[in-house]
């Protein structure tokens, strides 16, 4: 069994990465690992086995990966949460404002439904704008409940301000980050 | 049990997506069905379990989705197949021709390996293009040996051609597509 400790030493630091000053955590390294996969699959599966979740959430795209993994092993379906014009068919979209200017999330319009119980899913939390969207757009479909998960949360980026009240988060590790 | 029939009853054909007089098998509709998610990881792994598979290449960002199920069920790891600029680490690097221009696909550096068994994944094989890049950039690493895998694929745009000769090839699903 894989400790956390364990697990972190498999995620690749790299530094001014996407710009100067920033210190990204690369899941990739974890990914290719088949250990470590296996453990964060096998981690989340415990904590949300018992909600009755029908429905993960993935965002685009390293959210796909743990995403759907997790989807199978819960007996749910897995709905992909994407950028503008990337679903071919009728879509709900939400925007969120980025540094400079907005950006756009959508889902399939028939991709969720008010007997779901959802979980979103992301690789990582940081400053929450991306996942505070996908919430939003989950929200428009009136499922019976929302659970949000994360592989890493930088807590230091306080992105859980984004995830609407009441929502219940978790996340694997905790690291480091500005 | 589903059958293949059942199968492509999940999946939502899109008429003139992209572009005029393009049917599109829209699998976001398979994938968000819990029984034909569960469906197609069950087949593919049936079809992979002897092979010694060690690393599963996803490429992006549909073929995340079924790419890493399986990595996890077949106890290998998982490999991001990404578009320019995508990954953060150092990257090995193919180009393939478009319709109009080129465009590249990239794998970091150290995701594959020479004691490797690799497993290409992609949700659709249609013309190739990409799929053949991806199987030139893993050849790259040298590895043991390479199988390619699809959900769908549209034999008519005889895609398997920009395949490496000697390499096999499974699809789930074989569907009608100019």
């Amino acid at each position: 069994m894989m400790t956390s400790k364990d697990l972190i030493a498999t995620i690749r630091t790299v530094p001014d990465y996407p710009i100067p000053g920033i210190l990204f955590y690369d899941v990739t390294t974890l990914f290719k690992n088949p250990k470590a996969l296996r453990a964060i699959v096998d981690m989340t599966y415990e904590l949300y086995k018992d909600k009755g979740i029908t429905k993960v959430v993935g965002i685009e795209s390293r959210g796909f990966v743990l995403g759907s993994a997790l989807a199978v092993k819960l007996g749910a379906g897995f709905v992909l949460a994407r950028k503008p014009g990337k679903l071919p068919a009728e879509v709900v979209s939400e925007s969120y404002d980025k540094e400079y200017g907005k950006d756009t999330v959508e889902i399939h319009k028939d991709a969720v439904s008010e007997d779901d119980v959802v979980l979103v899913h992301d690789d990582l939390l940081a400053t929450g704008g991306t996942v505070g969207a996908v919430n939003r757009l989950v929200r428009q479909f009136n499922p019976k409940r929302i659970y949000d998960n994360f592989i890493i949360e930088l807590p230091a980026l306080r992105g859980r301000q984004h995830i609407p009240e009441g929502t219940p988060v978790t996340a694997l590790l905790q690291l480091e980050g500005e």
